[in-house]
């Protein structure tokens, strides 16, 4: 089974028609580590899901500090949300921290194909209800954890990112320097 | 026009049969200031829509300090949805800063009217789609703005709130204290 239906298919269930239907609206793209897929400064076009790689959404702060906003692994979605859904230029980057492959929507046939097909519309309505939480519960620690703590969610929730993340990463991730994060790690 | 029929046809157009079938999933609650809408450890089954007054929903820090995760006023929508779209234990608190008149909706009956009515879980697609943006944009204040900066967006975004809410809440929403706040105000 296609890996987009199978992500697909764990909120809604497709018919092999449905299916070549949805993804005729996506494109495949290949991108090189380091390779940006969104820029500050653009209105964003595409939302993306990840096939293979990894992949750091970001933004850069006026001393030229990277503060990262969210990472992206196997079967996630990602892009620049407020740019993508309301259309105006983005304030944040997404690149590749390993070489990744991955398939696109364009703005124009998510809206055509959410239209279209209740199925997907409920598909991505769930997918937003679930980045909401994750955004919920990432201010809840903000506002509630120590650095100490927010590493160790971090580290309990996606273990798998503490292998294949630089550190320094983890640490603009969490908002501390590299040599908070090694006294945490120590 | 009912205010929640102008509020939904903002996203999308309906008949004035679709609306009496939206309405009729809805239910009317009034609330006096200080009254809770969502307690810590329950499970959210209940979604609600401000008609009338202004809430908090919040979380209590184990020393028992209140921090501020959202307010909510006229036209809003407010619940727990960790706990309401996953049906698990609430982590928060929601309760009146005013006299409050809300519609609210069941979970049974929202995944009743979403899975009829394409309409109906488009709107809510979108709401969710604006919530996740408003969270994005929480998190890149957070980790990018001092508590000045914080304090001058929230007042530009939201002039209302200040008229209508304590200062003492806009330093738990900003993650402050009462004499800091007082600072940055003068």
């Amino acid at each position: 089974m296609h890996p987009l239906r199978k992500h697909i298919e764990e909120i809604v269930s497709l018919t092999d028609e449905e299916f070549d239907f949805v993804l005729n609206h996506f494109a495949y793209v290949k991108k090189r580590k380091h390779q940006y897929i969104v820029q500050e400064g653009e209105v964003v076009s595409k939302e993306f899901w990840i096939i293979k790689g990894c992949l750091k959404s970001y933004f850069v702060d006026d001393s030229g500090k990277e503060h990262i906003l969210q990472f992206g692994m196997e079967n996630w979605w990602i892009t620049d949300y407020e740019s993508f859904v309301k259309q105006k230029n983005s304030k944040i980057y997404i690149d590749c921290i390993e070489d990744s492959e991955l398939l696109y929507i364009s703005f124009e046939n998510r809206e055509k194909l959410t239209a279209q097909m209740h199925k997907m519309e409920r598909f991505w309505a769930k997918k937003s209800k679930l980045g909401r939480i994750a955004l919920q519960n990432r201010v809840l620690s903000l506002l509630r954890n120590s650095t100490k703590e927010r590493y160790e969610l971090l580290l309990e929730q996606y273990p798998k990112l503490f292998q294949r993340v630089p550190k320094k990463m983890i640490a603009a991730y969490l908002g501390v320097s590299r040599e908070t994060l090694s006294r945490l790690n120590s």
